[in-house]
């Protein structure tokens, strides 16, 4: 089914103790789009300045990837350089710079705007509103926000929030979001706020699914070497919602899936920079990780 | 099969923002004891003193825990004094009195020493070798451990670890232990040391299982109320060497099996003060908690 995604492209610098970039393909978007790209063809929605090198869209355009809402505005590409430590938990951001970001207005073309699923991914909510308004065939959204927003665009947020299927937010965020320490009950008071699946990240302890009935937990991967979790949370996002696009039905046993597609891709997303390591693996290789989750998380009932 | 749990017995005082408690039944033999009992009937060895009331004992017996083991000596009981935080993962250790503790010297009662399953909890690795010394039976031994005896103790601890089928650290221990910071390099390195597997411990982020060939991850339950974290770690030791050895049979299925009645008991401890929620459950319902877990983390292979 088709499938847009809406998000940064960005330039990423960034060190960690296995190395560093400079001013690498990265961005929302970026990860999301190629992520999704191994069980779907999604649609992108972004902006880049007049310093974004075409063989940068090349590589997304060779995954199938419709780059063609990828607007080119004159100036500077948004840029992000940041450090991780030895604990890759531990990150310093360095440089910021928004750029064409800063007048981001997305307007979605004309044949993007029939798709049927949609990852809104960590914009200003008025401009996923915007987003949301463009759109009349929309059967599943995912969307993703930050803390920043929770604090400064709590309205526009709060009715993002209430006309989306599924919130992706880390436990911080769901903190943030509700005021209740226990994540099993902030999820309840965001699904009260209107979407019928919330999310939270967890980093390398997994992810947790919440709905008004169910619940769905799943571990992190114990990957030998995290080499730069830069767009793990975007790689997650897109491997879920271009899973779920590609079966284009949602229901508990595809939504479980989604989980485990994003949970992969986001685990080899952290294996090398940018988006370097899902150049350089096969879907094969994709099924047989998710293989070794599945064996490495089921069991026999108990019998006692 | 037979089952020795070599721990403390202890009165525990604890301030959550659940509450506060004041001596209370406590202690590492206690808590495995008493989860182990749900599935085995454990012989217990530890030491109180001429202060601990026979009714607390008889809360054991009753239980079908074999407390001829527990050593009475002159003086006071082994006693500790903490406060948690409205976030658990955050205590203050107020007081700690070893008391009678100081001078345990674990002899094992003759009809004790054909035991096959064993756990040892966290005490000085020279006693945990003394009860080693002491078994000619065993088929399957878990010792749990912590910072103070890796640095205090590293040589008795390293004989401990060669000596054992498994070994029970979290991640913090596992780093120690090894001065590897990525958990699934640290237990490779400890899986050198002897044991054929080693169990790193996440609180409630779950928990991991490392043998050389395969590898398990299992999630924390979400409960609603943490009212008193204290002696989870050993309720879930409980669980899990309680389920072994009622199945009798130590293999991958098992192994993953009794990961999952380890974490169903522990999670059922920090629902109440002491062993008080143990008190309060049948096995039917900690068999319905361990189906909801499966139900939480099955799910049908990927399919792209």
């Amino acid at each position: 089914m088709s499938l847009l995604i809406v998000g940064t492209v960005a330039f990423d610098s960034v060190e960690t103790p296995f190395g560093k970039t400079e001013r690498v393909l990265g961005g929302s978007g970026t990860f999301a789009g190629y992520a999704a790209s191994f069980f779907e063809r999604p649609r992108l929605v972004g902006v880049v300045g007049s310093d974004f090198p075409d063989t940068y869209l090349s590589i997304l355009e060779e995954r199938g990837i419709d780059v063609s809402g990828v607007e080119r505005k004159e100036g500077k590409t948004f840029f992000w350089a940041g450090r991780y430590e030895t604990d890759v938990n531990i990150r310093t951001t360095l440089i910021t710079e928004l750029n064409v970001l800063q007048e981001f207005d997305p307007v979605l073309p004309e044949n993007f705007r029939d798709s049927s699923f949609l990852f809104l991914a960590n914009i200003d909510p008025a401009l996923q509103l915007k987003v949301l308004d463009q759109c009349r065939n929309l059967e599943f959204v995912i969307a993703d926000t930050m803390n920043f927003w929770i604090d400064a665009s709590r309205e526009a947020l709060d009715e993002v929030i209430s006309r989306i299927g599924a919130i992706l937010v880390n436990d911080e965020e769901a903190r943030m979001l509700t005021g209740e320490t226990v994540l099993q009950k902030a999820a309840k008071k965001i699904l009260e706020m209107g979407p019928k699946i919330v999310i939270i990240k967890k980093g390398e302890h997994g992810v947790m699914m919440f709905t008004r009935d169910s619940f769905f937990a799943f571990p992190g991967y114990p990957i030998d070497e995290v080499k730069d979790p830069t767009g793990a949370g975007d790689s997650f996002a897109g491997g879920f919602i271009g899973y779920l696009a590609s079966k284009g039905t949602v229901n508990d046993e595809t939504l479980k899936q989604a989980i485990v597609a994003g949970s992969t891709t986001a685990s080899f997303c952290c294996e090398d920079f940018s988006i370097d390591k899902f150049r350089n693996i096969t879907s094969g290789e994709l099924l047989a990780r998710a293989g070794n989750f599945r064996e490495a998380t089921s069991f026999q009932p108990l019998d006692f």
